[in-house]
């Protein structure tokens, strides 16, 4: 059940830290939302609590409450947003679920009748893309 | 945003109301959790809030803090009893996202370093292996 310590300089923990920039669509005191860069689909948004967990396993269950109250949020505002069909949620624990960020993050995803999810490892978005698709959410985020 | 209503007699609220059996691995007083009948993976269990809603776009976020709470102790079992490298964790609304059961549910399922998931909808799982499967993380939930 050993898994590796949590990596304070992780991609995630340095976009907590304001070290590298993110398109960030919401913040509250326990929890930040933003673009996922490589997304699966049109306005795939990542939910991450700050406090420092490898993934689920090691969270402490405080980051539950939080945390999900902000992927429903979020979920509701990328369906309005892109006039989605239906949300899919996905939480990955360890490389062998698909987990490449080692700090605790849903992804939530807008999804089409009939468009299957593209891989988890895909291509870069233009970021002129991420950012119009941000503007989206944070306006579906606010009404 | 508007979606049907939810169906009091769709199956997880039946299995709610012990009108139909199911693998039971776990219980309080706002979750259960069972095994899926027809899973993605070895061990694969369905983590199940008391409380009616549709899916997690219009769940009472009161729901949250006790479900993910158990579906953290469900992943951690499941990962224990089968030796598993990772886990996934996955949440589908509406059609569009691969959700078949009208009723709130949180997929768990040990991965396996090399191993693809199966099918959402690939066949029935014997019910002496559910049996054993349940038996095995009844344990590790115990222990």
């Amino acid at each position: 059940m050993t898994e590796a310590a949590y990596d304070t300089d992780n991609i995630f923990a340095k976009i907590l830290r304001g070290e590298i920039p993110s398109h960030r669509v919401y913040e509250d005191e326990a929890v930040i939302a933003f673009m996922d860069v490589m997304p699966q689909g049109s306005g795939h948004t990542l939910v991450v609590p700050k406090a420092p967990s490898r993934n689920l396993l090691d969270a402490n269950p405080s980051t539950f409450d939080p945390l999900f109250t902000v992927v429903q949020k979020v979920a509701l505002a990328v369906k309005k947003a892109f006039g989605a069909d239906g949300v899919t949620i996905l939480q990955f624990n360890e490389p062998a679920s698909g987990q490449t960020v080692y700090h605790l993050h849903v992804h939530v995803i807008p999804r089409f009748d009939g468009i299957p999810l593209k891989p988890h490892t895909g291509g870069m978005e233009k970021p002129e893309v991420l950012v119009e698709n941000a503007e989206k959410i944070r306006a579906a985020l606010g009404s």
